[in-house]
């Protein structure tokens, strides 16, 4: 349970960083050589998490920079629908293009991505985009990974990390390691570990973790070290179908576990992890309860044909928690 | 009629550039941002030309870069199956992508199309990846004007240009004028004039003649005098639905009008005429007739969904010249 | 005086940055435009400082990277003959140039610079070619506000920087602002602010607090309430020839006072300054008798023609001091 | 002896590329990294044969495009200083600097350069710079092949060429071949083809001519032979101390012989060379004498420290045609 202020903020969170398009294979279970039609849907993590959050009813922004094109109106557009305040959305006006991924199901087990990600808009943003009084408003800022891989959008992250710091806004961070976006392993390293440094949640895969770390088969007791001496709070470390880890700097651990589900494919399962595990523990749900939140809520995604479109409701959520047994550990 | 040589080449006709993705909007008449589905295609004016010419029975071959991805193998694919030789794809090792091409069909007179063109393969084709000898076994090079766009694949066109030129091989040169992927007017029009210059046959719209000329409003007499003067022996001019002219280097002038169709999109018109005025140019056929050729196909392909796809047959064009009124002047 | 481990460190300072040419002219109080000769030098603050360090008889290393030239081999040289530690000069394999900064001397107030920093060999440093012992083994490791400009030298320095601080080696920031390098104003604010809120000590003119504070006539009060709030124990802030100012987190102010000299040109003051500073500091002298070494150090360094050559030896710092009459508050 | 309009031109003689600063090592006959003083001259090839051009006393202009700093003042005030017209200089304004070339003279027979060519401004004029009645009102217009390494001056360099053949103005070009500012040994032989095959006269040396064919050791019939057909009238092909040959479409061959003299150096000797040869032919000297001239020139400049300030006058020349003994073949 989160140490929240107890005015209540104008936006309970804020993400920041990609909003992009996925264009989702209609015809699956082949190679997408053979697929001949493709389905549009607002993408990106920090999108999805905004989507995710708004649908389970938190009050949401958005920072983040958008095409001054069709693709980024719909994105835009579709947002607001579904909830999330779009009053800071930059829109890019030097010809960069939204962000694309052609996502590949050949199985439920063999999933890809054809990414274009050269020099889209969401990684201009820049750091005087950034307004000072919107992140101060802010229940939670959460800064995704992928926002710190290039210049200016990587001093734009940092930006809002030092506006929410002065004032004291609670600053989450979502690894979310695309490595095509980076420049080598050493540099994802240095920023990762500046930005986690800085946070009081971070939220990730084991093996985003080592990316951090910048080795392999690092241990969660090293991540958590390190990190509760830098000022984290709380650190999720997800193991796949083996469950996920919390850990709190007063000496807890919680594990939660993933639900069967009948898997089409894995796109979109952090994002709606994410979404869910912070609506719980903002809402001051204890965190055995907010990892099962993710959990649920990874599950019934993955068993739909998007991510964005396919964010659940508290009520599905619940539902599933109820009903659906859990993979045993 | 061109003055083919008598020995009978390997291929009638090889065009050299782009190959790309068109993703043409399934729900249309209406805004981008509405359509929710796109189906996927073949396209890039000098593919379709290949794959247009290959339908009419022409010995084809195509030279260009594609992506190696599942893009660029789709490309490959389905040129393969459409009869074009693809002995001289040359796979990208460097990570670039396919270019892309959204079509938005607002109206059948109100198309856009919102390009993916940074970094892609296409314009990596590198000068020395040519081969002397896939030129010099052409009866045809056409050269399409994108691929003067960018450097390398620049200069891989005026490597090609040079090889034909040293074995005698007849040069086509269709502008195909695309602004975005050039700097300035200024550079088109150095490069333009620069390659029509060395071609025998310049094949363009009015409009592309003026970005050549770098003038607004020239004319054709003075389009076809310089032209002459540096060496080309046929120059086609087109001027939209009031038809289009060709002249000839010996003073002959020809005039082609368009066909009544019932038009879906405009995309696709430049390439289907250019295939049929080619291979009906090639095969023998006296010039008025290579221009309604060229108009027959144009009207078959702005009538359906796609460019690649829709590519006609010669009895489809013949029949088409047989039964429907032209536009009268 | 610094809190300084009790084990001697191989090196009582490292400093990290660029190591560049100066080509001094040779006749000066004229436009350059009629400077017809030019002298060699080593420059670049964090050479200069490791330079002017070693003359003083701190055992000094310096990391960097170097062109694969003359000019590489030129500073490589010079360094290791003025007593620096050239283990962990990096040489550049990409074909990468010596940064050069010409210097123009109208008259002593009229001082310019024109600058070749494009591409140049210091900023292609990357975060994997910092080693970890090299670090470690430091008394005080200077960073040099310049390294912070591009990548990759800007994560070479943060990686330099998560090294001391695990080891538990003390960080100097040299501010070191040069606009050139940078992008915005906004960028140079954000990593500035970031580094310093690592560092222990930070030395820079007033303006320079402006530039990371991004504000115009920012004070000294609020600046050093920032400085230590993040963690820092020392802050000097130079105010040109109305002196200096040094603070402590626990409470003390200094003042020191520049020395009258004969000026021939003001670069180099701040490397000497700061190379006296640290010295004084590092040898356990009060914290205002090495504002008097820092002044001293500068006045000796405008007088001469050159920077780095010009580093005085401690005789010669410590006669000034004696002699010379200061500028009056 | 060219066939010359009958009219006088405005310039006899205008040259078209880069205009750079050569840093000459004071101290020689070592290595650079023991040279600690450098003189500034002017330098770059067509600066140089603009310079040498003048101080013949032909009437002679200059096309390119200089940095808004001190060495591009001090540029242009030096060739103006120096006779050549100065009107079509460009200052750039986007910030780019001036090339400059430090030049390490180990021995007479071991010279080197170390260059600063990345991103200078004379690669920057664009072809909307140039002037058409410039060049129009032009004897002769000599085009350095250095221009055509890299957009935009690529682009420029080209619509001079177009501008002259349009107006009917001989060209000339000197293959002026320096390896760094290329991308690939095809990419330079694919533009000095295409614009050689524009030219009246070319100008290199045989290495030169083999970095034009892509090939090894070629040989100057085949050259010639395929200079002549694409319109040459003129062909010049250095062979060092072995002399130079001179070939015209009209069946003749001229034999230069090189001058024996003291070699300081041997940097600027094609650009005398160039500047005597093209001076003589335009003036009517017969192509012998004309060798003659080039040589005499090349050996004058050798022996002296600098390019641009030793280029001789008509007497010199004169004086070493009638007193210097050629090295025999």
């Amino acid at each position: 349970m989160m140490d929240i202020p107890s005015s209540t903020p104008r936006f309970e969170l804020v993400t920041l960083g990609r909003a992009c398009i996925d264009l989702n294979a209609v015809e699956y279970n082949r190679p997408m050589e053979e697929t001949m039609t493709f389905s549009k849907y607002v993408g990106g993590s920090p999108a999805n998490i905004a989507i995710g959050a708004a649908r389970l009813g938190l009050t949401t922004g958005f920072i983040g920079k958008i095409a001054d094109d069709q693709h980024g109106r719909f994105i835009r557009s579709y947002m607001e629908h579904a909830g999330v305040d779009a009053a800071h959305f930059v829109v890019d006006t030097e010809g960069h293009k939204t962000g694309l991924a052609f996502t590949e199901i050949k199985s439920p087990e063999e999933c890809s991505i054809l990414m274009y990600r050269d020099d889209v808009a969401d990684l201009y943003l820049r750091p005087e985009e950034i307004e000072e009084s919107y992140i101060r408003d802010a229940g939670l800022l959460l800064i995704s990974g992928t926002a710190l891989a290039q210049s200016p959008s990587r001093e734009a992250a940092v930006q809002a990390i030092q506006y929410a710091r002065r004032h004291g806004v609670k600053i989450a961070f979502e690894l979310d390691y695309r490595p095509y976006t980076w420049t080598s392993p050493a540099e994802t390293s240095v920023y990762y570990s500046l930005v986690a440094a800085q946070c009081d949640i971070v939220i990730g895969t084991r093996d985003e973790y080592d990316v951090m770390e910048n080795r392999s088969h690092g241990s969660n007791e090293q991540t958590i070290s390190t990190l509760f001496a830098s000022g984290a709070s709380l650190v999720v470390i997800k193991h796949g179908v083996e469950g996920s880890y919390a850990y709190t700097n007063t000496g807890e651990t919680y594990r939660g576990h993933a639900y069967k589900t009948k898997v089409l494919k894995t796109f979109g399962a952090g994002d709606s992890y994410a979404a869910a595990f912070l609506y719980a523990t903002i809402r001051g749900k204890d965190i055995g309860t907010a990892l099962q939140y993710g959990s649920a809520a990874a599950s019934i995604v993955v068993s739909k044909h998007s991510s964005s479109d396919a964010m659940p409701t508290v009520d599905e959520i619940e539902t599933l928690i109820a009903q659906q047994p859990v993979i045993p550990s």
